[in-house]
C-alpha cells in the first residue's frame, strides 16, 4: 500500500496550492518538489480561488495568518470544496491566540477538510475548545504515550466523526485516523523538533499524497507520515545539528524510494 | 566578455533593491551576496521609491504579489526609470491567474524594463496575451527545443523590439536576446527544476550583472545565465537531492571564478 | 559567566516572540531552536500582544516592515514592557529610508528596550539622527576599528545612558555595553557578511540569552555575541561558500557547548 501511494505521487506530480506561513514556506515548497509534487504559493484575495482551480489539492496553514490571508484561505478552501479537490488544514498554534483558535474554527465551519494535520495540543484545542497549546509546540501534558494511546485514538476517531476529516496527529507517536480505522506510526526522530517546519512540511506532503491517491486517502496520509518520519531518521543518522538536519530531511524526501518506504515503515493498524 | 562581466560585479558590488516573493526571498538574498552583489528587500509603499534611490538596480518579481506590494513595485520601478537605473521583471506565474497576468501587463505599460526574465510560458503569456502557464512551471508544449529554436528566437526578438527590453528565457535551452542579437545557452542541469527558486535567483543575478555592466547589458545578462547554469551543474555533480542542490547552488555561485565561467560556458551567438 | 548563560538557555528553553522580516525569518527560527530556545512568529495586530504574554522575551526587527507590522511591533513591545519581559530592537536599515528611521525612533519613544542590537551605522542613525546607512550593511566610514574603539565605546555608553538599553553593536569588532561596563568581542569571521541573516540571527540569540539570564543581562548579551561569533568561525573553518556557511552556522549554534564558549571566547572588559 505504501509503495503504490509514493509511486502515484511521483507519477502524477500533483500541483498543490499552499496558503502558508512565511517562516517555513521555502521548506514547504522544496519538500513538495522533493517528494515529486509541485507547489504554488498564492495568498492574495484577488487570485486565491483562481489558483485553486489549477491545482489538485489545497493546503491551508494558519501560522503567521493575518486578516488578508484569512480571507484568502476561506476563498481557496471553498473553491476547492466546490471542485471536489482535497483540502488540508494545518492549525499551527491553534490555542496559542484567540485569533488562531477562532480562525481555525471558522475555517472548520465553512470548509469541508479532507485532513486536519497538527500536533496533539492543536487538535485538542479544536476538538475541545480548550487551550492547551503553549506556543507552536505540543504541551508536554498532552503528548501521546503508550499509556494513553488507546483512549487518544478513540478521542481522535470521535473528532473525525464530527468533522468528516481524517485526523492526523504528529509527535513521537503519530496517529492517523478516520472514524473507523486508525494507523499508529512510530517513524521519526526526536531531532526533528530541533528544526522549524517539520510539521508544516508534513502537512504539505499530506496534501500531495491525498491528491495523488484519491481512492485511498487514509493510506495516503499514513504514507506521507511514514515518509516524513523516515526522512527525519535518515537525516538524523548523518547529523542531528540544526542546519544539516534541515538539508538532510529535504535530501531524504527526494531520495526515499517506494521500496525504502515499505521496508522502513513502523506502522500498525489499531 | 564573460570574465569581465563577472569581475565587474565583484568589483562594484552593486546594491539591488528586490521586491520579490516570500517563498524564495532568502535564496535571492544569498544568491546576490554569493555573486558579489548586495541585496536590500523593501516592499512597503512608504519606502519603496526611496530605497530604490540607494540602489544600482531594481528587481520586481510578482510571485506572492498582493495589492500592497503591486503598488510598491510600480513606485520602485518608476523611480528607477527616473534615475536611469536598470529594472528587471520576473513575471512569476503570469498566465496562472488574471491578477498575475494583469499585474505584469500593468507593470510593462508603466515601467521601462531593461530585462524581462521568465520561463517560456510566462513570456508567451505577456507577448501573446494567451494563458499557456500551468502553475509556476513552464508548460511542456511551450518548451524551447532544438526543433523550434529558430522561430522561437525570432519570436523573442520581436517581443524585445516591442518592449525595448532584453528578453531572457530560461529552460533546458536558454535564450537571451535583444531586438538584433541573441545568445543561446546550454548550461544548467535538469535537477535545478527540483528546487524552488532557481528562476528567482537567476533574475536577481541578472539585475546584479546589468547593474555592474552598463556598457554591455546583453552580454551581462548572458553571463548571469551562464553563471546560474554552471552553478547548477556544479551542485548537481555533488548531489542532486533537493536540500543539497539548494546549498550547492549557493556555494557554486560564490566559488565560480571568471576563468571558470569562460571555460565552462556553453554559449552561442545566433 | 559564559558557561552559565548558555546552560540557562538550554535549561529554560525560553519562548521568544519574533516580529521580524520575511527575508531571514526561517534562519531566525532555526537559530533559536539550535541555541536551545523556541520561536514563535506572529505579526498580526489581532494577536501580537496576546502572543507576547505566552513568551519570555520579544524581538522586534524592522526589516521589511510595513504599516500593519509596525502597529503589531508597538503592541507587542508595550505588552512585553507591561509584563516586565525583555524586548530587543533590531533596527535593520535604520537610516536607509525615512520609514525605517522614523519607525525605529517611534518604537524607542514608546517601548523600553532591554537591548538595541545593530550594526554601527544603524546605531549611529538612532543616536545622532544622522543617516550614515547604506542599504542594510554598515557604512565603511562608520566601522569600529582599533583606532576609534575607545571613543566609540564612550559614545555607545552615552547612548545606553540615554535609552536605558544595552547597546550591542556587531561588526569585525563587537561592542556590548550598558552605561558603565563594556565588553569588546573579537570572535567572528569576515565570511559571515557573505550570508544574509547573521545580524538577524544574532538579535534572536540575544533575546533568548537575556530571557534566560535575567540576573545578568549584560553578560547574557555578550555571551550571545560570543556564541554567534564562534559559530561563524566554526562554519568558516569548514567552508566559506555561501550555502555551506549558512548551514554551518546553524549547525555550530546547536553544537557549541558551554565549555567551547568559555575556551573560544575572545572577550575583554573595557
Amino acid at each position: 500500500m505504501l509503495q503504490l501511494t509514493l509511486k502515484n505521487v511521483r507519477a502524477n506530480a500533483p500541483l498543490i496550492h499552499c496558503i502558508t506561513n512565511y517562516v517555513t514556506v521555502n521548506d514547504c515548497a522544496n519538500a513538495l518538489l522533493a517528494c515529486g509534487a509541485s507547489p504554488i504559493m498564492a495568498d492574495d484575495i484577488a487570485e486565491a480561488a483562481e489558483i485553486t482551480t489549477l491545482c489538485q489539492a489545497t493546503l491551508l496553514n494558519i501560522g503567521t495568518l493575518n486578516e488578508r490571508t484569512i480571507k484568502s484561505m476561506l476563498l481557496a478552501g471553498q473553491k476547492a470544496n466546490e471542485m471536489g479537490h482535497p483540502v488540508v488544514l494545518d492549525p499551527v498554534g491553534a490555542g496559542a491566540s484567540q485569533l488562531r483558535t477562532e480562525t481555525a474554527k471558522m475555517l472548520l465551519e465553512n470548509i469541508k477538510f479532507s485532513v486536519i494535520r497538527g500536533n496533539i495540543s492543536e487538535i485538542k484545542t479544536l476538538a475541545l475548545g480548550s487551550n492547551t497549546t503553549q506556543g507552536v509546540d505540543a504541551n508536554l501534558d498532552d503528548r501521546i504515550t503508550e499509556q494513553n494511546l488507546l483512549p487518544t485514538i478513540q478521542y481522535l476517531q470521535n473528532f473525525s466523526r464530527q468533522t468528516g476529516a481524517i485526523i492526523a496527529v504528529s509527535g513521537a507517536i503519530d496517529v492517523v485516523t478516520n472514524a473507523e480505522r486508525s494507523y499508529v506510526i512510530r517513524n521519526g526522530h526526536h531531532s526533528m523538533s530541533k528544526i522549524t517546519g517539520s510539521g508544516c512540511m508534513l502537512s504539505c506532503l499530506t496534501a500531495a499524497y491525498i491528491a495523488a491517491n484519491p481512492q485511498n486517502p487514509l493510506d495516503a496520509v499514513a504514507a506521507a507520515f511514514v515518509l516524513m518520519g523516515m526522512a527525519g531518521e535518515q537525516a538524523a543518522a548523518k547529523s542531528q545539528s540544526t542546519g544539516s538536519m534541515r538539508t538532510g530531511i529535504l535530501d531524504a524526501l527526494s531520495e526515499l524510494t517506494a521500496a525504502d518506504l515499505e521496508a522502513g515503515a513502523k506502522i500498525e493498524v489499531y
